[in-house]
């Protein structure tokens, strides 16, 4: 059973509705991937291992229901892992609400922005 | 000028009422903090360095009204930070809407859960 | 070519015989395996791809020869990588020197520990 | 009593000298540095925190004497912090052998490099 799945772990939830929990998990999990894995060494041989296991990481937590991260590097020496590298879709599922997020480097502001592409409803 | 205030970063999250931005904001600052510090090595003597350091750190973040941190550890030998170590409390403000969030180890769950508090309209 | 073949880099080592080199690299890439993965994500379903990606992640570090990493842990819920889990070992080769170094718990010290479990001349 | 100071914990070190027990340790507290603070929010009014917590952090780390953390970063923005902002003076003790090291990013390597600046003999 996931954690997600326990009735205690839902009691905790009550106060939102099935749309704004699929926001606050898919900020906890973008979150998660920026923090946990900037820093580590990444070159264009390893970064596809890196880029499989932060998406096998992120599908253990709450309600992810997909998620496909690509590392945009192709250097020839090797570099820390830097948050303007990572290109990251996410899904994120409460009963019927699905909801698309996205990390990507936004030249214009000079930022990995984490945002919210679309939240829809689709049937189970 | 804080990057959540020019219009560009504004056109991404125009999909999210006050509320629900600042549910997203919440999820993605409380995934921060764990994702970033959880491994430092602590002690009694130097937790209250660290749980300062996070507050200034998170403060930076868009949205990060407050943000209260305590590291639950007494013994005597230093160890690496966990999550269940960790007792936040984090603000997040989106024009009248204030969002209040927590991360505390749940024990029933032995897990550390990130969960909304409350959420209120405020005055300016 | 990797940054350690460059000369500009050797400059910097000139102080150290390659036995202490090879010490010196060894305590970095444990301190990295370490302090950049404890935190991930991780399940009995997931931990295979993390082990695989520390390792190529760390082959990119100067004068890794090779590396093998195993999570310890098969429970049926997700929780966050602690240092406990890890059981690594480290070669790092500099000229003729190799060194094989180890993380692992130690139970009697409630203590991860990382040391040098052998160092040898090798032919090339 | 600090866990270096442990009769089972020196009996891993037997095959070191003082020396490479230094350079030994000195490696892991770099790493250290690096691979857990790496990615953090940062700013020009939050890096002094920052740089407090992490001397205070490392000095727990087996044999560190004495470590100074500096943060070069004077922008306006908050960003991620990166290797190349890293300045790290950090000093390790075994007996009486003292190690200087150094994190510093090197320009025409374009890399933070941690090396040994000196190792020598003190009276105690």
């Amino acid at each position: 059973m996931r954690v997600e799945e326990k009735e205690l772990f839902k009691e905790y939830f009550k106060n939102l509705s099935d749309r704004e929990r699929v926001i606050f998990e898919g900020g906890i999990s973008l979150g998660t991937i920026f923090h946990q894995f900037v820093g580590t060494p990444v070159s264009k041989n390893s970064k596809y291992s890196l880029e499989r296991a932060i998406e096998e990481a992120i599908k253990n937590q709450p309600c992810v229901y997909d998620v496909k991260v690509k590392i945009n590097y192709d250097g020839e020496e090797y570099i820390e892992l830097r948050g303007d590298m990572l290109d990251v879709e996410l899904m994120i599922k409460v009963n019927n609400v699905l909801g698309i997020f996205r990390l990507e480097y936004i030249e214009e502001l000079n930022y990995p922005l984490m945002y919210v592409k679309e939240i829809k409803e689709v049937r189970e």
